[in-house]
């Protein structure tokens, strides 16, 4: 069975992500990590344990850092509610984070399992910065990192750049810069996981998860991410779960990534080079998603979720 | 008649722009100026005069800028061949250049006819640069100012960035910056207008036009410019002049583009917001080319150019 | 006898810089050019204007740029009060600008005299800029091309930046970057020079010239420039002027000057590099002002402007 | 006693400044923790364990981070010799790092005593800036916080930027954007500490120390760092330990600092601004140096170092 860790900022499309993870009977999750984004640290850390409880999980959960390596911190509250879950309110949570830094919590995570672990990065890329300069090696113990976060064309929080990169360019140059090759599942994927009406009728048996979760979520996001008449939002960090669940459901091409640090409007741009020498690439681009099977996958998982909650 | 006025750096492709513009009947050329870009100034110049020579063209043509605002020179010579147009040899032009130089030429030729000149850049935009800072009114004094160059999602010349922006991102940035709306026709307009073996068969009775230019220039750039099998390469700077004799042609949107000038990685992008304030907007942004009737009009306008040349 | 033409923004400084050059017997004023700086464009070339008719010069005044290069203008007039004089107001002028502009005024007047002629900047660099760009060989027509202007410790206008160069970065780097050796009188040479009470008593004498310009103009001054008691503000501008009468009064040494147009907190610095290789000195960078010998030569000149005055 | 914790990389000064520490009564060394800078963090923590043995000193060290936050690494190996002791080779420590990384020692040997240590820090600012992102309330905890690096005039490893700001500009940004006032011993007030034939004529009854140590570093170093005949070679890292031991030797002036890191040529300046809002002042900047109290205080601590090495 494959291992995931999942650092995350939730946020709603972390919380289906996480949901994608748990109920996959291939997947053991073997902790959450926090971090600063969609919304402030203490939210997202407060969601990562209510997320957990809520879906009955016992998966540690760490916290990170709460602001970028370098630059002032912003958020997504316009996109994710005030708390980061929309308009949904989950009880406080009994469960208490890690005394471990979300930082440790990685480092000694993945070096008691080398080879083992998909670190799975699904918000700003922070803790995994400073997770690398504090120990380096954990290039190797991974057995691959995934991100959700960049665009080889346009992005979402800027013209230029996604929200991820852009809320923290310094950590995900230093990511982009490390010995592995991160597999970047950005907009140009992510865009075409969109949880239209016709795949939200899939999740009507779902009882608890969708009355509480799924569907106040979807409902708070579809209104404040734009989407044309027809379609849906898109569930971003649903797609580097995806990705590590079944890699053949998402086409990448290798290309070098570098992240713009430096520009007046172009911060946090993932600049992705096809060409040039194989020498230099340094990340595998999400380009294609089999969205049927994407959907299938998530569906079951999201079944199993549903019918194991208390009360389902 | 309208009028129009050709900033270029010759080119392949802003040859063929410089014949379809002479070649139709609702156009009249006022000037040819010349920008170092595609190659440098010396050639681009004497492609000027020996264009016009070639299509019997009796236009002024005023030498400009050899380098950029601030930036070292670069130029195409890959795309382009050492001399501007790939393997052909024209004769060497009896004619020559003005006294007067392109900044001042630019100047006076608006002066003359305020409302009535659209000014078109087809290289980078040194020349249009250090004209507003010259004469900040020839902003007001164009019929329009319409551009090739730029992008909103892609690159040619880096990932993020258009050779011609690439080429000046400082003049260009002054360029968006002026108080006229740039019609930019970017690389996501011109790669719909590929000079495709189905087009260039409709150019077989031109004579000399195709045998001496068109055939031995479409062959170079098709061998330099990289595209898939069964397409053509993109005949950029055409686009621009298509727009000026019928913007009906090419669909554009209004919206903001900001010139990146410092980052590392996208200095000379052309950073596009369509969202953001209309007061704002300082762009009409090309997005659709109507394949068909562009290329009826570039057919008819070779035509014209082929059957007016001598021994035609 | 030597030839200066003089490119400025009047301006307290420059006023005085005005005088000097006039005043001496051993330099003829070819040509005066205004720029947009010390304040608007409208007031330096107007300042211009009427201070030759105070001063009873005759001769040629061109209007050059109104903005920097790229930049959004900016001025000082909290220094040099709101009309650039400080609370002086000269009669209207009678004269008016040249019909040609700075930048063509320069470029011509170089070019017919090629080798006799300092050109001296001692406002934003833009007009240089600009003219190099138009006519790249007037690098090589000027007998020598000084500037009041930069650093090679600290600022004036910021921490990191001197005024001139950073009203006008980019140009300051296109002048540079010519092939000329520009000679830099920057702050660290031109605080050697200020008007104490000691300096100004040697002016007692000057009737309307004291009376009605240098009086009110260093009252008002030393109101706007911080300084320590016992001490005087600096005018800058003269410096260049008197190098250009006397090189010897002035220290220089050759460096590396580079001018910092991407910082976020350097912007406009002049990064001067004493080492290095000599090959890639571009500069002679001012350090030591023989104070004595520079106030007597400004007195000779003053009492020569002084007693040439109408009604003095 | 006033407890300071030691965050360097010994290099030469650095090798000087905790011997000064180290032999004042008035001073308990708490830890060192080493980063790469002057060499790499192999020969620094090397160093940092032979020195203590060298010493006598039973403190722990800890080995800390390898490279810059951002940034590729550089050292200054041309100054203190591929090992980073000149040509002196200590005896192969006995001693160990720490398990422990430099910046969890950090964070914890501040939180087990806040308010009672001195983090003196006196390399790159790489394990302080990674500590604040851990755990920010060590800017809290610290009694002060003292660097040496930087510069309110010019640089050393390049004309704007000092060695230890430019090794690590992003850090250092981080470390003077946090909540505490940061004191900065920069080349200002370093080259006034200048270790001269006269100063090093103190040492010469220091035996062992003496012979095989200051002597052999100090002739290196004097070699590798340019300085006027008469004069000496700055020991910069000590300055920032005697500002520990007797604030009342060095002048210090309330600034904001920021630290470049966008420039071309200014990358790793610390701008200060001694004007601007008292409320935006994040420093206390070192201006001046009691020279002779400077090495009466470092010659008694020198004499105590001396007097208990075995075999002294």
């Amino acid at each position: 069975m494959k291992k995931i860790l999942i650092d995350c900022d939730p946020g709603i499309d972390d919380a289906l992500a996480i949901a994608l993870a748990h109920g996959s009977p291939d997947l053991e999750v073997v902790g959450l990590t926090s971090v600063g984004g969609n919304v402030g640290l203490e939210h997202t850390t407060t969601n990562a344990l209510c997320l957990t409880e809520f879906y009955g999980m016992t998966v540690p959960v760490a916290r990170g850092a709460d602001r970028p390596l370098i630059r002032d911190p912003r958020d997504a509250s316009e996109v994710h509610g005030p708390n980061g879950l929309g308009n949904v309110v989950l009880p406080a949570p009994e469960r208490t984070p890690r005394n471990e830094h979300a930082v440790e919590f990685i480092i000694d995570t993945l070096a008691a399992s080398p080879g083992e672990i998909s670190l799975t990065a699904v918000g700003p890329l922070t803790n995994i910065a400073l997770a690398l300069r504090r120990e380096p090696r954990i290039a190797e113990w991974v057995r691959e990192f995934v991100i959700m976060g960049g665009s080889y064309t346009r992005g979402n929080n800027t013209p230029a750049a996604e929200f991820n990169i852009a809320a923290d360019p310094e950590a995900a140059a230093v990511v982009f810069g490390a010995s592995w090759r991160t597999v970047m599942i950005g907009l140009d994927l992510t865009v075409q996981a969109r949880a239209t009406a016709s795949v939200r009728s899939r999740f009507t048996e779902f009882g608890r998860f969708k009355q509480e979760l799924l569907s106040p979520c979807l409902d708070f996001y579809g209104g404040s991410v734009p989407y044309r008449a027809g379609d849906g939002p898109p569930i971003h960090d649903a797609c580097a779960v995806a990705y590590v669940l079944d890699p053949s459901l998402i086409t990448t091409v290798p290309a070098r990534v570098d992240v713009e640090t430096h520009g007046r409007f172009t911060s946090g741009m993932t600049v992705t080079d096809f060409a040039g020498e194989p020498a230099l690439h340094n990340a595998l681009v999400a380009t294609e998603l089999r969205q049927d099977a994407f959907w299938d996958l998530l569906t079951d998982s999201f079944r199993t979720v549903a019918s194991s909650l208390p009360g389902a």
